[in-house]
Parts: C-alpha cells; sequence; structure tokens
C-alpha cells in the first residue's frame, strides 16, 4: 500500500486531502502535515470514510523533513504548502529518494521573481536520487500546461499563439475580501505585465493590456495581460511558438480597492509606528477583512480558465479553445473549499495519482507540458474537472 | 484698549491670529490659548510684528476658562476650538460677562446633531449677563448667512429659494487626504441629506440628489445635497422662504476613497483587536495620511463658496448669486493656512472685529443673519474675502 504525505493545510491542502481519501486505492495510507497541527486535525475530522494521519512539520527545516518521511516511509511528496518551501522540501525528497510534486514555483522570500531556475537546477540530483519531480501541477501553472500539450498532440503541427484565459467570476457578496493573501494579490496587480513573442519577453506596465474575453458559462469580463509563471516554461517546451501571453480576470470593484488601499498605504509591508506600537499595514488590512476561510461557504458563481491556441494542422490555420468551467458552491458542497482553491487542489492530485500508478514516470523534473496530456485530461473528466474543447474562427 | 482672546490653535485659529494681529488697532493685546501651548507659540513666532501672548487652557473646563478670562481681563472670546466645547466657553463668558463669538455650532461628542437648541438656549442668559454671542461666524456658516441677509436687503422683497453652493477646488497632490478629521468628513458623506420645503424638513438617502454647478472662476463641479447648520437659523429668519438647499462639491476620486475605506472597515470608530492590540481603524488611517497641516503650502487651486437666492423685487421674479472666489496658495502666502482656514478664519475676525468696534451690538444670541449685513460685507472686501453679485436668468 502506498503511503501519501501532503504537507499543508490551507485552502488547497484542504481539496487535496479530500481529492485522495476519495481515491484511497491509490494513494493508500494518507498523512497531513502543517506547521499548525490542529488545521490537520480540523481537515481530517471532515472525512468521514478515510483515516487521514495528521502531524506538525516545519517545512522550512530539510533535516526535519528528511526525518519525517523517513519516519512515514512517504511513496509521494504533495507540496502544497507555502511557494517559499519548495527547495527545502525538494532537498528532503532527494535525501530521501522520494517522488516530489507542487503546484507553484519557488518563490524568494524577499523578492517575487516567478522563475523555475532553482528548481531546474536540481534535475540532475533528482536523476541521481532516480526520482520524478513534477512541477506546477495545480489549474494555472499545471491544467493550463496539459491543455497545451494535448492542443499540441491532438490539433496541431504547430502552434503560433496561446493565450491562457482565468476568470474567476466567484461572487462572496462582500464589498471586498481576499481568497489569499492581499500582498500576493497585489504583487500581481501592481507589477509590470510581460509576454513573450518572438524570442523576447515584452514587458508592459501594470495592467496595461486589457482585453474583454466571452468567458463560456460565465460571459464577457476584463481580462488583463499579466505575467504568469507557466509561460516560462512553455516558450521552451512547445515548439514553433511565436506569442503567448496570460490573461486574469479582475473586476473594476476589485481594483478600485486595490487602488485605494495602495494610495492610503493600507498594502505597506513595512511597519509604521502608531501611537507607540509598530504596526504592519497589510497586516492590519487583514484583520479587518473577512477571514478568506468565511468566503468558502457564501461563494457563488463559477471560474473558468483555459487556453486558446492557434496554429497549423496540414497546412490550415485553426484556433481551439480548451476550458474548464467550475461552480464555486459545487466544490464547497464536495470538499467543504470554493473553487480558486478546488481547481488548484484537484490537479495537485491527478498529478501525484499518475505518479503513483506510475502513468507518469521518469527521473528528473518535469513540467506539465513534458508528459502525456491524455491520461491527465482523462482524469480530469473523472475527478471533477470537466473540460472542453472548442473550435474558434481564425 | 481691548484684550482679545481667541481659543483653539488648529488652522483656524492660526488665521485668526494672524488676522488679528493685521487689525491690531482694534483687538489689542491678543493672547492665543489652546490645550497645547506650543501649537500657540508656533503661530505666535510666524507673526513678526505683534506680540501675541500665548498660554495653555482646557477648553472643557468651565471653572479653568472662568478664572483665565478674568485673568486677563479679556473683552472678547474668539472660539476656534473644537465645536464640543462651545457650551464650557458660552457659560464661561456668561459667568465673566464676556462676549463670545464662535463658527460651528455645538456638536455632542457622542453624536452629531447639528442644532443650535442648546446654544439658543443660552439666549436669556446672555441677556442678562448683558453681553452679546455671536452664532457660526465662519464662511459657512457666517458668510453665507450674512449673503442671505444681504440679498433681502437689498435684492428682494421677499426670498422664495435660496441653494447654499460650497465649492472646494483645491489640489493636494496627494491621490487621498484630508483637510480635517476624516471621521467628520465621513458623517457628512454618509449621513442622510435634507432640505427644508414649505415648512418641512425632507431627508434624502445619502449624496441622493447631485446636481452639476458651474462655479465661476473653477468651472463645472458634481455638487450633493447635504444638510448643513446655517438651514435651521435661515428657515426661521428670511420669511417667506419655501425652500431652502445646501451643496458641497466632492469629487469622484474622494468619494472612491471614502466609499472603500468605509468598506474594508478603515473608518471604524471602535477598537479592533489586532495582535494582542487594540487599534481603532480611524486613528491608524489618520497615522497613515499625510498631516493635514502638511497640506497647507502644496494646495493649489480656488475655494468658491456662495448662495443664489430667487424670489420677488417690486413684484418681478428675480434670481442673483453672491460668491466669494478664494485662491489656496494666495492665503497660504499671507496666513500659512490654505483656503479652507482661511475662508473660516477670516469672517471670525471680521465677526469679533464689529463686535469690538460696536458696530454689531446687542445682548443675547444672535445668528448672523439676524445683524445688518453691510458692514461685515464691507469688511470682507477689505479683509481678504472679495465677494460679487451675479443676476441669474429666472
Amino acid at each position: 500500500m502506498n503511503t501519501t504525505l501532503i504537507i499543508g493545510a490551507g485552502g488547497v491542502g484542504r481539496v487535496v486531502a479530500h481529492k485522495c481519501a476519495m481515491n484511497a486505492d491509490v494513494f493508500g495510507k494518507i498523512i497531513l502535515a502543517s506547521r499548525t497541527k490542529s488545521k490537520c486535525d480540523e481537515i481530517a475530522l471532515e472525512i468521514k470514510n478515510v483515516t487521514i494521519e495528521t502531524a506538525s512539520i516545519d517545512a522550512d527545516n530539510t533535516n526535519e523533513l528528511i526525518e519525517f518521511i523517513k519516519q512515514v516511509g512517504a511513496d509521494i511528496v504533495i507540496n502544497v504548502a507555502l511557494p517559499y518551501q519548495d527547495l527545502t522540501i525538494m532537498d528532503a525528497c532527494i535525501a530521501t529518494n522520494t517522488p516530489y510534486l507542487d503546484t507553484a514555483n519557488y518563490e524568494h522570500p524577499d523578492e517575487a521573481k516567478f522563475e523555475y531556475k532553482e528548481q531546474w537546477a536540481r534535475d540532475d540530483k533528482f536523476k541521481e536520487a532516480g526520482i520524478m519531480g513534477l512541477l506546477g501541477s495545480g489549474f494555472d501553472p499545471g491544467a493550463t500546461n496539459v491543455f497545451c500539450a494535448y492542443a499540441q498532440k491532438h490539433y496541431f503541427d504547430e502552434i503560433h499563439y496561446i493565450d491562457i484565459l482565468d476568470c474567476n467570476a466567484g461572487d462572496h457578496g462582500y464589498p471586498f475580501a481576499t481568497n489569499f493573501n492581499p500582498e500576493i494579490n497585489l504583487r500581481e496587480v501592481s507589477a509590470k505585465g510581460r509576454y513573450w513573442e518572438n524570442g523576447e519577453w515584452i514587458e508592459t506596465e501594470p495592467m496595461e493590456i486589457m482585453q474583454v474575453w466571452d468567458y463560456p458559462e460565465v460571459g464577457p469580463k476584463d481580462s488583463y495581460l499579466l505575467y504568469h509563471e507557466e509561460m516560462e516554461s512553455l516558450v521552451q517546451n512547445i515548439k514553433g511558438l511565436k506569442r503567448i501571453r496570460f490573461f486574469m480576470t479582475f473586476g473594476q470593484s476589485y481594483l478600485k480597492h486595490m487602488e485605494v488601499l495602495q494610495n492610503v498605504g493600507m498594502l505597506g509591508i513595512e511597519p509604521v509606528e502608531h501611537q507607540g506600537q509598530k504596526i504592519i499595514p497589510i497586516e492590519f488590512l487583514k484583520t479587518l477583512l473577512p477571514d478568506p476561510a468565511s468566503l468558502g461557504p457564501r461563494t457563488k458563481g463559477k471560474t473558468n480558465i483555459g487556453i486558446v491556441a492557434e496554429g497549423l494542422k496540414d497546412g490550415v490555420k485553426k484556433k481551439i479553445y480548451i476550458y474548464q468551467v467550475k461552480d464555486h458552491e459545487e466544490c464547497y458542497k464536495e470538499v467543504l473549499s470554493q473553487g480558486v482553491s478546488y481547481t488548484t487542489g484537484v490537479p495537485a492530485m491527478i498529478g501525484a495519482k499518475l505518479m503513483l500508478e506510475e502513468i507518469w514516470s521518469g527521473t528528473g523534473v518535469f513540467n506539465m507540458e513534458q508528459l502525456d496530456p491524455d491520461p491527465f485530461m482523462e482524469e480530469m473528466n473523472k475527478q471533477g474537472l470537466p473540460w472542453k474543447v472548442k473550435e474558434l474562427e481564425v
């Protein structure tokens, strides 16, 4: 029987634990570990038919991780902790010859670089250890990379243009709240945009490029060009590509709130002297805003994430749209999490399932589009993330 | 020689001190007192040709006020402290038979009622003490009341409609900052509106009624109907009135900031538990925002405050607009304060000057429109607040 170690008990960790339990024949013994054991216990209590073991672990500490992985005898580590902890967990997997999977690329605690450099640099060590490391097995990155590989395999001889289109049309009914750390949100909104064209990265002003995209089952939404990490591997792995861009929807009200909060200094990360106390503005903002955990039961509406690929098949131009639509309330009913966590957590479970089943195998580190998309796409249909392909006019 | 006691050393206190010093032949010995003596000293240092005495005083403490007024032998008390302190200062003036002037009606510390009831109730005591109390001698209330009295005296047999139009088109160059306490701002913006028509007060939703008014020397601005205190006395003193309304300009950006700050709870006045500390959100906001005192030197643009009166003269309908335009930078150059403090402080000085000169006299409490407008209007032209009258089409 396999032993599966899930590290991280946030929203995504909850979804992964629930979905692994639903596929217990593959995942075997499931251990959920995080810095705060009580968060793991809470999730374990939600899962009725399968016993989830829980533990406290400091994912910043490679030695502690090594000891723990050895002790439980993990056959795979599913890393859904903080992106700051990718490297310590990868190193512990190398030291213990344990297959590894994550959902987001490593981030420096002090600076957002959004790059795979340090994870790719561990390719040799993964090969030496004879294990597979699967990078970015969430939705975007993750399912979107698989969509590209699937388009490449079945629809095109050559893909020239890719647009990744990410829409969260969820409504939690609050004037303003964030699903996750507002600081990370802010970085996305206030960072310069970047896309790749003719072999070069082209920088844009923050939110400079907007298009209205009509998302099936959602409707037309303002979609802003951002940099997003899956593009880094896709430009290397999709041959013949001329341009790739990433768009994410932001509502006018959301942008207005972010702008005002930035204007008044409420997004600041440096302590401010206030009546003899040191207060970090963004932390005080988090105290004022609704608890992200409280959003799950009240979020309505859908997510729609997909890719549009354009290129040549048998010398003829064609354009297809592969997308997945998910309803927030349906997600909450199934795993007590809204759609944003659900759409990240389910692909993590699928990637791990394919690794344990040795349907996806190899040694070294891999991005999702480097593997056969078909079994992943099949699992998506079975595991709650059914997708559609639509031919678009060129 | 007269002795003039100014209580309050905020922005308006600064203007009153400077302008009294420019009219030292009337005001004689000038004493500036406030809770924080250092603020008085700072103002005194700015004034080169006249010696301003300074003192520390607790304006919440009637007995302390009585002792101090006796000790300095004040011939008039100009109250430009907080509106919460109107009653203690009035009572001290009654006890010492000292003429009294203020610029805004009494406010309960715990609830904004914007009403003259408690000040008017002291009319008998002012009469018994043989002294004059002049209420609301700022710009609005103040100059706007005098404009109405002036229109009544010179242009109409009967005024039927009055609109008071208050525009601050100053730009301090910050995305968001407040000239004064944001809590008082919020109250104005979030309170229900109210106007008077056919003998009744009619309530509106907050910011429900907006008109674009083309302010001379400023241009067209969104102007929102609010309740404002001068209407309470004007409906009693302007006979034959059918309707009176008050409009104030708010820019879209200002309203957006107020809306977002309210949405996220940053305007809250109750302490919030944050990392083991108790933080009052609006106080933390004040800490984050630019110091109001820093706005003076950088505010550009103009204020324009006036009244439009419509009625009958010799049986013919007519409509006039009396307004005053002031440039923020010009104010700063003259008295080191921007236009909002200037336009409040100069009418306070004028009212006090007319009282000391016994051009305005009487016993009891008075609102501005109950006195002869002509000498006040004359002084405005001399003291930095020149006004214009324009005939409008009926």
